[in-house]
């Protein structure tokens, strides 16, 4: 039979991620697997810890990749921090935090969605407001909405927080493309996934909780209704004094994560964020060359994540195809009431470097007719 | 900094899992990363369908593999096939039956768990009385014990089912390594880990429902309480007539499982099965010069997963850890009431050849000074 495998082409990756991968992070992959309890390999767990808790800003003690993707990032927060009936806060201008509304309510909780519109950010003067109807004990944003491309303020919402409030952040877009400080912002759990700018293969959700929300497990009055993100019982894999089998760790996966980690911290935090803001410039400047507008207003621009305005005209899956087929590139389309009017143009890790963007450009000028 | 992973060596892995992986496969992951609703990647995942219902024998519509270890796949199982209140049986005789316990008993089932000494196989006349006693929505069974070496009757099981009970059969530790038959079995819902027989890293659980399970999640009460695991939104994105973006696959995991499964197609089923089988043999044949007992009859011992007594006066940390460091050697320890009496002996996948089987029972012989 023929393997499929084989004809596997190299994709110039630029929609919403997966994102370019370095060849460091494929060698990663493909090193020998080592048991789950190993103590080599734990020693990897170990170390890899510390350099999350770089890139993440904080000094929680469990920080680690959940085994799933990012929803399952998000899935475990929810899971890990609601009982049924706890009156939850979700503020929403996207797909990802209607997604979170969907996973909080199936959990129980008693869930107020806060809605602003799309391509625009959360208005704090809002949050403010609906802060002062109901007491939460949980308020969860969405850092950098992967479907608008939009950057919500997160430590003006962090602001405006009860004390006993806990506070979660998807980070699944921003992190490792620019400052994300889960203790500056004081979140008490923070999820993000391999995939997007730390440019690892999909598969992991790098993630943390803030002792305050340990706490809060710990003090729930039901177990968590999810025996494999139990974090009651992953802790004790991934930072207990004996490790305790929970379940088989993504071995491989965790290597890539491990090398993804080491690459960023070796080119330096200020320098990576930087080189995704320039880029991200590069790109909106040649856009705007080819008379292309953009979705979100310039203040609230995220740099990994970009939504052009699909022009008057022009078909946008037959343009998606045209750039895959043709010029190996893919992008990402719009989502939900988005779809089909606008295009999402990933600068994610290793994808956000000059000659891509020029790649990009000159495609999308050809597919345009407008180069 | 130093990179640890440069420091990783290969080690024979011959404990519960990991196993050890074939070189084609560690190629297969690190195969250039595509989108996750890319056309190439969706014919690689239309393949993987098919060669996985051929390994699980069955026709199921939904075989596919979920986003997590196996542990996710029985979450997965549970979580979907279960509301509040339904009546559960599960057959327990060692680690994992009494993980299915914890995990149904989270989701609210009514749960009944009919225990068996670890260490024996479930007796199907004991389930019958059982079957008499109550009307069970699900019955749960876990096909090859990797906790004690114990091969569950699962065809006698089945065979007692009343025809509208449910089926769930954890095949984690036997999938690719013997006989394993969803459809002949009536299952309906099924899972495995990656890691195991078919000889791929962590991270993955390759699953199948049937349409019976299928109907009965869509004719549910309530909304299944786990976002990332619904199965009514995952068959949309894996069967779908247009793929709908649920979550993001982990692609180079599933490239390297297309891989994994490839390679046992190509042996032929019953050759890996027999392989397997003459492997467990020359294992057991080998300890028994050494002087050793295993724990399980004949009659209900598994290929795959083998369970020696350590012998008397022996401490099994202490020898377990000179096979890793002087060896290169993993074998597993016993777990729960097994602790400290048994080690596990894994001869799956890539690691059931004879090599592996002459180098182990020579390190063994040396440790504990038999040889």
């Amino acid at each position: 039979m023929k393997n499929l495998l084989d004809g596997v082409e190299e994709i110039l990756l630029m929609g919403p991620g997966p994102s370019c991968v370095p060849p460091e992070v494929y060698r990663a992959l493909s090193r020998p697997t080592l048991g789950h309890l190993d103590p080599y390999f734990i020693g990897i767990m170990d170390e890899l810890k510390l350099m999350l808790r770089t890139v993440m800003q904080t000094g929680n003690r469990l920080t680690f990749p959940v085994s799933g993707t990012g929803s399952a990032g998000m899935e475990t927060c929810f899971v890990n921090l609601i009982e049924p009936e706890d009156p939850v806060l979700i503020l929403v201008n996207g797909v990802f935090g209607t997604r979170m509304v969907d996973v909080a309510g199936r959990l129980g909780g008693a869930v107020d969605a806060l809605p602003f519109e799309w391509g625009t950010p959360v208005d704090p003067q809002k949050v403010k407001e609906q802060l002062r109807k109901r007491h939460y004990k949980i308020v969860a944003v969405v850092h950098a909405e992967t479907s608008t491309g939009v950057c919500n303020p997160v430590a003006d919402v962090a602001a405006l927080l009860d004390p006993d409030t806990l506070f979660i952040v998807d980070t699944v877009t921003s992190l490792g493309g620019m400052e994300v400080a889960a203790d500056a912002w004081r979140a008490d759990a923070m999820y993000s996934g391999s995939q997007k700018c730390l440019s690892v293969p999909p598969g992991l959700s790098p993630s943390t909780f803030s002792d305050r929300a340990l706490q809060r497990i710990k003090g729930r009055k039901t177990k968590v209704p999810n025996w494999y993100l139990d974090m009651g019982m992953v802790i004790d894999y991934w930072d207990g004094a004996k490790r305790a089998y929970h379940h088989t760790a993504p071995i491989n996966m965790i290597y890539a994560l491990y090398q993804g980690l080491a690459l960023i911290l070796a080119e330096g935090l200020a320098r990576v964020f930087a080189r995704h803001q320039s880029m991200h410039h590069l790109l909106v400047t040649g856009l705007e060359k080819l008379g292309v507008e953009m979705l979100v207003s310039p203040n609230a621009r995220l740099p990994m994540i970009n939504a052009m305005k699909v022009p008057p005209g022009v078909d946008e899956a037959v343009c998606r195809a045209a750039l895959r087929s043709k010029h190996k590139i893919e992008i990402g389309a719009g989502l939900g009431p988005l779809a089909g009017k606008i295009w999402r143009i990933g600068l994610m890790g290793h994808t956000a470097r000059p000659e891509n963007v020029d790649r990009f450009l000159g495609a999308m000028g050809e597919v345009l007719g407008r180069r």
